[in-house]
C-alpha cells in the first residue's frame, strides 16, 4: 500500500484489527452452530459472543507476540482469544482447520472491498452521467490515430466512458459474488471432522455462499478471475485518463483538469498546468493490473493446497483494491472538476478548412453517379491541398472550383454537406442506449 | 499459432477465408438494410446475395495483391468482390467505414471460438464427472504443502477440478456474450452517414447485440475481459495437470498418462514413462496467459481510436484461441484415458504408520477434557516419533503405551480413531454440491 | 509468427530445416570428437560429413512422419538420417541425450537471432545518428506531462533515442553471450556416458561455451533474461513510436511518417494520413515484451529438468525474435523517412506567448535579490494571464507592464530571457557524449 | 511493503528521512558547484553543509505539511530546508529542476538496494557452496519429468545453483551499473540553466555517472531492465525453493526445512512439518515478478516526459527491493540448515530396481555391435517389467536371464553396468567449473 494513494475505508478492511474481527465471527459463529449440533457446549459460543459484546480492543501486539513463538496466526489468535474468554474457549475451532478461517477471512475481505470498488464506480457514473447531459451537443473534433476525424460531441466522448464503466460495474458485481464464499471444510475439505452444516450456517452469518468443494482452501481460481476483473477495469481508467492527458496537452487544450490555487505546477517553469491526477491514473492502473499475472499463477496450488498464493495475497488484495479504490475517486474528481472548453473545440474543429466534411462529399459523389475509386481521388486531390495549407485552404472552396467535382454536385449540394448538426442527429439515439432513457 | 499444438475447427475461424467470409455477410446485410431503408437500390444485396449463393471461392492472393498496392485490406477486399459482382457492387460500404468490417468480424470470430472452447469444457466435464464417479470411494491420501494430511478420495480430487471447470465455462458463457457485439456506426461512432438501424440488422442476422457506444471501434475493454478469461480458464488445466504430474512421481505413482505401445519416452533412457501431456499442458497455459497483458494494454486507445490493437490481436485471438482449444482437449484425453492406481494409492496412504489420523486423536482428548494445548503436546510427541521412524512405527501404538494418553482414552476409543471410512461420510454431500444430484 | 511483421532472414532461423541443420551438425560434431576419443569408430564422423556435403535436403515431411509413431522427435529425426547415410549412422547420439541436441540447437538458433537483432540495432543507430545530425539545431518545443516547457531541438530527441538504442544493443550483445551456451553432458547432466570433451569441441565448433552445469537441459534463466531484454528493447521502440505519434497529431504535426502516392488513409475519410506504422509499433512491442512473462515462469522447472518450457519457447523463440526484427527494421524506415516540419515546430514554439521563457525570468528576479516564493510568485501571475488568453498576450509585453518586475529587472534584462539560441549552447556537449566525436 | 516480508537494512533506503537525506546531498553538492562557476555565492553551500553537520532531523511531518498546501514534494522539501538554515539557502536548486532531484534521488536509492543485493547473493553463495561441498558425493536420484532418470550427487544440485547465482550476481552488478546515473540537466534536459560541470560534479560526489541524455527524466529503460533483472533472480529462487518443496514431500522426504522446537505446522494436524518457508519463496518470485511489466510499460513516457512511471515506482521500487532482499536471505537460511537425509536418498535411489542403470546397458548392447533399435527394444521390455512390478523386480536378473541380451553381453559385463560410482567421475570437473578451484 502507498499512503498517498489510498483511502481509508479500503485501508480500514486490512487491518490486523478487521482481519481478527472477522476471524473472531467466523469461529463465533461456527462455535455456534457446533453447539446446537451438541458437538460442543452451547455455552461456549455464548461465552464468545458475550464477551464480544463488551466490544474489546484487538490486542494486536500481544496476538503477534504469540506468534513470535507458536510461528502459527491462527494458533496465536485462538491462544490471544482463550485468555480473554476464558475456559469455555477451549471449543473454539473444533474440526477446523486454519486456512477455514483465514479464507473465508478473504473471502468477506474481498466482499467488503467489492462493495466499496461498486460503489466508488456508482459515484464515477453519476458524474459521467451528469458531465455527458451538459456536453451532449457540445460539438467537438473526434479522432481516429490522433488525426482528426469527424465531428462528435463531448458528451459522446463521456457517454462512451458511461457505458464503459457499466460494464466494469456488472464485472465487479460478478467478481464479488465469485469470491463470496465459505469454506469450512477441514483439513483436506472432507468435513471429517466438522458438520457440513457448520459452513452453511456461517455463510449465511456472514453473506457467504459455500464453497461447493474445498480442499482446505478456497481453489484460487475465483481469486483469479477476480484480480483480472480489477485490471480490466484499471485499464478503463487508464483509457479515460489518457483521453484527458490528451486533452489537456498545449496544442489541443479542450479540457484541463481543475488547477487549484495554491498548486504549482513546476518548481522550474512557473506557467505549467500539467495533467498530474490523469498521468498518475495511468500509473497506478499499471499497478492494478500486475496483480493480474501473479494471482494467475496462483491458481495451481499442488494437490489439496500449498501456502504459496499467501504471500501474493498480502501482497496485492490490500495493493490491487487500495490503488483501485483511489483510482476510481481521483477518476470522479478529476471528471467532476474538469475544465471544459467549447470555444478551444469549436477552434480546433474549424482547423483543418473544412476536411472533416470529406467523407460526406465522398459519398454526394457517389450517389451522383461517380464511381467510388474516382470520387475517393476526387476528394483526395483537393483534401491533399487543405492539408498541406495547414487549415488556410478551404476544402469547400477548392471543391467548387474543381470542374470534375462541379460536373456533378451543384454548390448548393456541396455546401449541405459541410453541416456539423448532421453528425449529430443520432446523438440522441446513443444517449437512450447509454442512461436507457431521454436525457 | 504453432501447428502441434492446433485442432482443425478452431484454425478455420481464422484462416483468410473465414474472415473475409464474414466481411462479406457484414457487407451484404449492411446493403440490404441500407436497400430497405432507400439509401441504395434494392438490387445491390440481391446482387451481392446471389453471388455469394454460387459458393464463390475467395481468391486470398488476388485481395493480398490488391492490398500490396492500397495498403488498406478492406479497401481491397471491397474492390475484389466489386470486380466479381459487377456495378452494383459499388453500393456496399455505405457510409461505413472499415472498422465498422474489422471489429464486428473479430466479433463474430472470438464468438464462434468461445463456442468451440465451451464444447471443449463440455467434453471435459463429462470426462471428469465419469472418472469422478468411478473413484468416487477410492482413498487416496489428502496433501496439503505436499505433505501426507489426511484421507480424501480420488473422485473427490476429480470433482473438485470439475466443479472448478463448471466456473470456467460459466466465465466463458459470459465473456462470449460480453465479446459478441456488433458495430456499424461509421467513422466516429456517430451513425452520420449510416443509421443505427442498420446495426441492428447486421447484429440480429449475426447473432451479436448492437454496441451500445462505438467510436469507430468497439471498446478494448470487452476484449481484455475475453482475454483475461481465457487466462484464468488455462491456469485451471495448469492446476489439474501439475495435480497429474505429481501423481505420476515415480516415489508417488498413483496416476499415470496413458502411454501407447509405440511411444518412446526418452532416447536415452528407455524405462522412462514421463507425464509429458501434462508438463506440456503447464506450458501452454503459460502460453494463454502470455494474452492476458497485452489484451488489458490495448484497452487505453486514443481518442475515437488508434490501430495499436491491431498488430496484438492478430497475434493473440487465434494464439490463445487455439492454444486453450488445444489444451482443452489435450486434458479432456489426458483424464479419459488416465490410468489410476488404487493399489498404490492405498500403499501411500498406509505409509505414515497412522499420522493421518493424528488430528482425530487430539479431537478425541480435547473432548475428554485434556486441554487443547496439552492434546497437541501429546500427539504431536508421538507423531514426531513415527514421522522419525519413516513409517516403521505406529501411531496407535505409540499412543497405547503412552499413559498420558491412555489415562484420557481408552483403546477401544483410540483405534475408533484410526477408522478410514470416517472420513468419507460427507462424499455424497459434496458430490450431490458439484453435480447436482446423487451419483 | 504473424507472416506480415515478419522479414525472411528472421523467418528461416526458425524452419524445420534450419533446425535439423543445427541438429545434424551437433551430432557430426559430437561424432568427430567420439571418434578421437576412441568410443566410436572414426569413420562415423566421415560417414555424415561426406553425406552432408552433398548437401542434401532435409525431407521434413518424412522426418514427421517418422515422429508421428515415435512420438520423439530426436530419434524421428537420427533414424531419418540413419536411413540416408547407412549404417555408420548407429554410431551418432552415443551418450547424448534428446536435449542436448534440443538445447545446444535453440542455443545456436537464439544466437543467430540476437546476431540479427544487433544488425537491425546497428541500422537503426546509423539512421538515427543521421536524422539526429540533421536536425540538431532545429528548434522545437520540449514537452513535459504532454505541456510546453522549453525548446530543445529536434536533434536532441533523436539523439537521446539513439543512446537508449545503443544502451538496447549492449544488453542484446550481453543477452547473446549469455544463451550460447552448449550442453552435451547427458541424461542428467554427469557426463556420465559422455567425455566433457565433446561437449568442449562441439560448443568450439558452434562458438558456444560450455554450459558450467547442465541437468539434461540448459538453465532457463538464461533464456529468462534473453527474453527480458527483447521486452526492454520493445519498450524503447514503443517510446519513439509514441513520440512520431504525437508529433504526427493533427494540432502538432510537426513530423509526419512518409506517406506513399497509393496509399490510402482511410476507407472513409480521404484527407486521412495517420501515423499507422508507429501505431503498429505500439502494439508489436506489447506483443514482444508478453513474452517475457512465460519466459520467467519457465525458470523453475521440477528437479533436473521437467518439459513445460518446450511448448512455451516454441511459441515466443520465434514470435518474439521475429516480431521484435520486423519492429526494429520499420523503426528504421520509420525515421529514416520521416516527414519534419520545422516551420511548424517554430509555429507551435511561438505559440505560447513566450511562456517557454518563464523560468529564465524567474532565475533573474531571483539573482536580482527577489526572494524564490515572491519571484516564483510574480512570474506565475503574468504567466497565468498568458496562458488562459491561449497564446494572444505576451509574457514580456506583461513583464514590461508589472511595476513589482520592474522594479527589479530592466526591460533589456528582460528581453534578454527570452532569446531562444540560450537554450541550445550545450547542443554540442550532449551530442559529444552520445556520439562521442563532434558531429 | 509487507512487514513481514522485510528487513531492517532494504526498508531502510526507502524511508522518507533517507529520500530526504539523499534530496539534501544532491542540493548541497549542486550548490557547491554552482558556487565554484560563481553562479551563487560560496557561502551557499556552506550555509548547506554547516547545517548538515549538525546532523538535523529531518521533520518528515513539516515538510508532508508544506506539501499538502504547495502540492509540490521537492518545493516542500526546499522550503523547510530553507526554514532551518535561513537566507543563504535561496540560492539552491538555481537553475534545476524536481526530477533532477528525484531521479537522481532513485538512481542513489536503487544502487543501495543493488548493493544489498550483492551481498544478499553473496551470502547465498557462500552457503550453496558449503553446502554442494559437503554433499558433493552424496548420491541421489536424478529425476527428469519428476520420474527417476540416473544418479547424480545431491551436491551437483546445489552447484548447479551455485552457478546460477554467479549468474544473477552478474546480472545484479550490471543492474546496478545501469541504473546508477545522475541527471542534472533541467526542465528538459538542456542544461540552459545551468552548467553540465554541476552534474558531473554531484554524480561524481555520489559514486554515479552523468546520464548522457535525460529530457527533464531519466530515460527508463534503464528502470525497465533493472527490474527485469530483480524479475530473473527472483525465478532462480523459485527454481531452488520448488527443488526444495519437491525433495520434501512425505513419499521423497530427501530433505526437509530445518524445523524448529516451538513450531507447529498445522492447527488440526500436529504430525505435519511442511515446507512453508520455500512455499513462501515461491510465493515471493511472483510479487517480484510482477514489478517487470509495470517497469516496461513506463518507458514509453510522452515526449520529454509524463509523470506515469511515479505512482508505479513508488509502489515497485521499495516492494520489489525488500521483497527480493528478504526472499534472498529467507533462501540462505532455508539451505543454511537444510536438514538433508542420504539415507533416504539411498534408498529412493535403489528404489526401482535398477531401472536408471538402463541407459548403461543400451550403450553397451550398441558398442556389442546390437543395432539401435534393437537395443532400445531389448532394454525397454525388461525395464517395463520392472516399472510394472514397482522396483520389486530388478533389472540387472531379468537382463541376465534374457537370451537376446545374453547373446552380446556377458554377466560381468552386465554386472559393470550397475556400478554408482560410473556417474560421479566427472563430478570433479564440473565443481572446478562451478567453483574455479579444485573443492
Amino acid at each position: 500500500m502507498i499512503p498517498r494513494y489510498s483511502r481509508p475505508d479500503m485501508v480500514a478492511i486490512w487491518t490486523p484489527e478487521s482481519r481478527f474481527a472477522i476471524w473472531f465471527e467466523i469461529e463465533a459463529h461456527a462455535t455456534e452452530k457446533l453447539g446446537e449440533l451438541g458437538v460442543v457446549p452451547p455455552s461456549a459460543a455464548k461465552a464468545l459472543w458475550d464477551w464480544w459484546a463488551t466490544k474489546p480492543v484487538i490486542d494486536v501486539a500481544a496476538i503477534d507476540a504469540i506468534e513470535a513463538v507458536t510461528k502459527h496466526d491462527v494458533i496465536a489468535f485462538l491462544t490471544w482469544v482463550a485468555e480473554q474468554v476464558g475456559d469455555e474457549a477451549r471449543f473454539m475451532h473444533q474440526g477446523m482447520t486454519s486456512s477455514d478461517v483465514l479464507d473465508t477471512c478473504l473471502a468477506v475481505q474481498l466482499k467488503r472491498a467489492a462493495d466499496l470498488l461498486i460503489a466508488d464506480v456508482d459515484r464515477l457514473l453519476e458524474v459521467l452521467e451528469r458531465r455527458a447531459i451538459e456536453h451532449k451537443l457540445t460539438p467537438t473534433i473526434g479522432r481516429s490515430h490522433g488525426i482528426h476525424a469527424e465531428p462528435v460531441t463531448f458528451g459522446l466522448k463521456l457517454a462512451q466512458a458511461h457505458v464503459e464503466f457499466q460494464r466494469c460495474r456488472k464485472r465487479l458485481v460478478d467478481a464479488r459474488e465469485e469470491i463470496a464464499t465459505c469454506a469450512i471444510s477441514g483439513a483436506v475439505g472432507t468435513f471429517a471432522n466438522i458438520d457440513p452444516q457448520v459452513e452453511e450456517h456461517v455463510a449465511a452469518k456472514l453473506g457467504l455462499t459455500p464453497e461447493p468443494v474445498s480442499t482446505q482452501v478456497i481453489p484460487r481460481d475465483r481469486h483469479a478471475m477476480f484480480f483480472a476483473v480489477l485490471g480490466v477495469v484499471a485499464s478503463s481508467i487508464e483509457r479515460l485518463a489518457i483521453e484527458v492527458r490528451h486533452l489537456q496537452r498545449t496544442e489541443v487544450l479542450e479540457a484541463e483538469e481543475y488547477f487549484s490555487p495554491g498548486q504549482k505546477g513546476s518548481s522550474a517553469m512557473p506557467h505549467k498546468r500539467n495533467p498530474v491526477l490523469t498521468e498518475n491514473l495511468t500509473g497506478l492502473a499499471r499497478l492494478v493490473r500486475s496483480a493480474v499475472n501473479p494471482a494467475m499463477e496462483n491458481v495451481a496450488l499442488w494437490h489439496e493446497r500449498d501456502i504459496s498464493h499467501s504471500s501474493v495475497e498480502r501482497g496485492i488484495a490490500p495493493d490491487a483494491t487500495i490503488t483501485l479504490d483511489f483510482a476510481l475517486a481521483r477518476l470522479t474528481g478529476v471528471i467532476d472538476k474538469l475544465l471544459v472548453y467549447p470555444v478551444r473545440m469549436q477552434k480546433n474543429l474549424d482547423k483543418m478548412g473544412g476536411l472533416v466534411h470529406s467523407q460526406r462529399v465522398l459519398l454526394a459523389l457517389t450517389q451522383a453517379g461517380v464511381s467510388r475509386e474516382d470520387a475517393y481521388r476526387l476528394v483526395q486531390r483537393n483534401a491533399m491541398k487543405v492539408w498541406e495549407s495547414d487549415g488556410e485552404l478551404s476544402l469547400l472552396e477548392l471543391l467548387k472550383a474543381d470542374p470534375e467535382v462541379t460536373a456533378a454536385l451543384s454548390v448548393n449540394e456541396m455546401e449541405d454537406k459541410f453541416d456539423l448538426g448532421y453528425h449529430f442527429k443520432h446523438v440522441d439515439t446513443i444517449f437512450q442506449r447509454v442512461f436507457g432513457r431521454y436525457v
